[in-house]
């Protein structure tokens, strides 16, 4: 029995409280995918005049945010945002927090949220923050390799595709049709056509657009050699120091891109 | 087939990428708390230079990140707070996210994250904040009243024990002992020991210090009836609106509290 | 390192074998409910040549093997089954198999099994035991009385509804209609019209069929009081001893049954 | 509203009643174990005099409905079994039962009961089953082949470790120790030292003992030709038709048998 204030407290046993809690361990040696996304984040980007399609500050907030997160986790070995969305991919062998998913995927948002907020005057300065933003997460056991890739190919396919349709939409939007009537002509085409419209109609050669915008960003440590080879359009342009957390636009859906970085995502 | 940049695409298939998910849903008409916890923030007090034993400015802060939590969920009906970690109470019938554990968690996780640094200010305007702060949460399902009012309960005899120890641990370390002659000393001691020892040593009468420290802090929508009834310092000592959300530092311990204030969790 | 038959074991490490165990426990303080259904018991009911609509006596064997399992296991403290269904529902304390969903499902269904086949003779002397009959299971809490009440009145719901339809069909059927001519006779009929079709064409009032097929079967520990009371068709019709398990054909769906028979699901 | 016998049903809403099943899925693309064991079968091999330390008939037994299990469930490629235990392996891309751990553990929980209570005249046929054995069971997943193998080896070591102490404790019991001094006897002797007080005390070289007893059992699809070069103790010794189940008794630790059946667990 504890006092306080002169009261007697009811007895409270612990044990039974805590026996509530359900584990929720993420398999071992599977490659855990955590994605985040902005919480109502159509309205985030309206309330705050985000440029259409793509406000590149934006997403180069987004890119600042998941860099510190790769350096805060060091299990965390690739990050591939686009839009509001980033996936972090932990190690196989990780042990952050005993693989307790509530808490690798709270304490990553969190982080990530952290930092938005703080670095939001860096690429914004002459806009302020209007409310606090928030990101809500979950987690993927991917138990092989190939797979693990599939879900990275699966989210740059996704960018592609809504940055292509996105690219037609806001430029028939800011040439006078209605969103609607933007929507209603292009129902039904295909990449190639979209293609032509940007061309043929605003001069718009897609594949000239920047590659932040077509290919989403890449996030992992450097190797010297690797970031110098590429030329890589990485914060600063400098050779990065071995291990230094970079950001690249590439193509990560060809295998290519892995066998030329087998030590993003050692595989065994 | 996709291509991008004149390469085609290995085919990916989403569904079955998307099979790797695991739904993680609360069991439903259960009371769903979500904890969360300051992640290493013995180093977070240390580096912002937190007064000791409880830094009354940093505990304001908590809560008003609590508050701006209630005034985003509705279906978040009680919260309370020590030190720097939270617990917030979903109402039975909730279905925020469809009752998904780690979207729930991590949405409150990070919302509280983004307040914390956008209030810092207000709450510390000549401290900077030196790095991102985060937190990591959980949730737990309590199917019946008494076993939610029961974990209630135990956090705030945590809150009481811990709270009376650091008090004495911190004294006796302003005193001119070192923390570890300060350990030895409060070994084994009792709660009527403490108190002797604040009381004949420091000149301080443990049920006379600030309730914020003693009692932690609940955080609840307010019927104004019941707000002047108590004369609770609640955020501005002004009669509050119907639903406004309060803060309070009250025994909850006690069935009292809740049969006085029926209307947050109600029981049927 | 183990030496079998001269050649040396590659190392294993017994604890990170165990380490991919998932803990799958039931929730505290909720009632556990275990359905098991017959594995393609369609093709079985047909190789064993079933009396159709309802077979009694393999009705009869299911009770059987129901009062068995709650002769092993005194958390059971109700059952109800209907066709190849059988659910079980574990009193909110229990702590069988810690709460681990995986061995309670699977020694129920086991037991159950066992029994089913040891028993078939006594109930189909006359009939050989063509192949192994199995069950497949599942468990679900409910964490109140009420849900759980509701989820016995869904399946008691449900047996009745067959019931009914499955009636009218075989009748059809046995009256010279192949089985899709009675399909479409009985298409969008109502309660009502099925009663009128069973009385008129065939005589049969369908509230006088006996009450195991309208009602299916309930399963729990006798009070003698009780039993004396309903004289209840109970194997054998004898006053029951207090505590035997019985079986009875009651109505579940009204508060009735629960209110005279509190002891059964004791609620707090 | 339903009407049974002239009542009327309260609303039952079996959406909101269905709602309470959690899916537990096991994840795609990894190795199912499931293990099931002997339900208190310490007392069941008393009761029906088990001869010790291994029973030959028990363990054919227990082999004799493993076959059965492998020949109903395709999707199991392998098992192995010791004492009363058995371990059943899913293909990777097994989608039995949309992969949902309690339906598969418990059919084949019950699928294996079911035949232990049929045959078991065949195996004992002087001896009476004085009441239903049953089994429980879990899954676990494997996501690599490497971790998979490592659990099999371990079941075989846990084997061999058991079988020598038994072998030993067994024999120091029929030479007219107790129980607790044979226990004693054996405390801290290592493997070399049991293997000399069998050869010195009784006479028995453990590495003749026979081979179901020091290697458990494996059972698996055969390949004609395997089975013909192995000289296997296969039921009936006969050359088997090409995916017949068979029994073997062989060593699963070492590389050697998995490199010369690539066909059991096909690696990708």
């Amino acid at each position: 029995v504890v006092r306080i204030d002169g009261s007697h407290f009811h007895r409270v046993e612990p044990d039974f409280v805590r026996s509530f809690r359900f584990e929720s361990k993420l398999l071992p040696l599977t490659w855990v995918v955590v994605r985040i996304d902005g919480s109502h984040f159509h309205r985030f980007s309206d309330v705050h005049e985000f440029e259409k399609p793509n406000d590149e500050q934006a997403l180069k907030l987004m890119n600042s945010c998941a860099v510190a997160v790769l350096e805060e986790f060091e299990d965390i070995h690739f990050a591939y945002g686009v839009s509001d969305e980033y996936s972090f991919v932990l190690k196989r062998e990780s042990e952050l927090y005993q693989r307790q998913s509530s808490k690798i995927i709270s304490a990553i948002a969190s982080l990530f949220t952290s930092t938005y907020v703080i670095r939001w005057g860096d690429f914004f300065p002459h806009k302020e923050l209007k409310y606090p933003p928030s990101f809500d997460g979950r987690a993927v056991c991917y138990p092989t390799y190939k797979i693990l890739l599939d879900y990275l190919a699966w989210r740059q396919v996704d960018c592609h595709i809504n940055n292509q349709y996105n690219t037609c939409f806001w430029m028939l939007v800011k040439s006078g049709k209605t969103k609607t009537q933007s929507q209603d002509y292009l129902k039904g085409t295909q990449t190639r056509e979209k293609n032509e419209l940007l061309s043929s109609q605003f001069g718009i050669e897609y594949n000239t657009l920047p590659l932040i915008f077509r290919m989403g960003s890449s996030v992992f440590r450097s190797k010297e050699a690797v970031a110098v080879k590429n030329g890589v359009v990485v914060s600063g342009k400098k050779p990065k120091r071995e291990g230094e957390v970079v950001v690249d636009h590439c193509n990560i859906i060809e295998r290519g891109f892995w066998e030329e970085h087998p030590h993003i995502l050692s595989y065994s």
